[in-house]
């Protein structure tokens, strides 16, 4: 059943069910492509770095943590897409061998003004590693189809 | 020559040199991996949705442009990662064939208190696409070394 703008209230935590593997090909794929920086390329460099050892990017963490909530809480009936997100914070680094999880609270909602059929939710996302400390978070601004749009 | 926290002023402008041709096929790769929702993976789904025709993830808007400060602005002797982003707003939607190209300003900077050897540096980053529009923009907090701790 979709989860529609409805189907949330301020405050619900969800602790999604998927978990994300870091792995060292993967940091150093996603490095190549879009953040070529020595201590997310370089084991060498990286030991030298405020990092202490191969790090992911910090947005290939997030790009991990937004999979984890395309698969297991957006959905595609009813999430219209996010105009943007706020306090972003790399809290610590991620390393290969990781695996993250993510967890998303509801802060607030308001039906559109312009568009009816739709409402704005604003989520706090935290995305935690197998230690349970959390490495990112964010507060995002997405917009999610209403139900009685399709009733 | 390597640009050390003292080699920029409040205000300063960079108008970066490089482009970033994006492509459908990375747009989909992007999208399966990170961000697999209809409107950034399907051309009929995407015509339905908000975007109007097949667009990039956001966060692999962030990640193109990400690429481009690497490799025209930050530099390896001097960039010590960054803590977190503010206010990232996309603004306009990314589409295949689009070319794209960063500005960044410098917002203010301050010595570390706690690590003497670097500074704190806030930018704005905004990202543009060929007709000038502005399609992504971000204020960054990052961490750069200061030119004394090399002297």
């Amino acid at each position: 059943m979709a989860r529609y703008f409805e189907d949330t209230d301020v405050g619900d935590v969800y602790e999604l069910d998927g978990r994300y593997d870091v792995t060292k090909a993967e940091v150093k794929e996603f490095a190549e492509n879009y953040d070529p920086q020595p201590f997310h390329l370089d084991e060498a460099a990286a030991e030298d770095s405020i990092f202490g050892s191969l790090a992911a990017s910090g947005w290939h963490t997030a790009s991990m943590c937004m999979r984890l909530l395309v698969d297991d809480f957006l959905e595609p009936e009813t999430s219209m897409g996010a105009r943007g997100v706020d306090e972003l914070r790399w809290i610590q680094p991620v390393y290969p061998g990781d695996t993250l999880r993510v967890e998303v609270e509801i802060l607030d909602k308001r039906i559109s003004e312009s568009r009816p059929e739709m409402g704005h939710i604003r989520t706090k996302l935290t995305g935690y590693n197998q230690h349970d400390d959390a490495v990112i978070e964010w507060k995002a601004k997405g917009m999610h189809r209403r139900r009685e749009a399709d009733e």
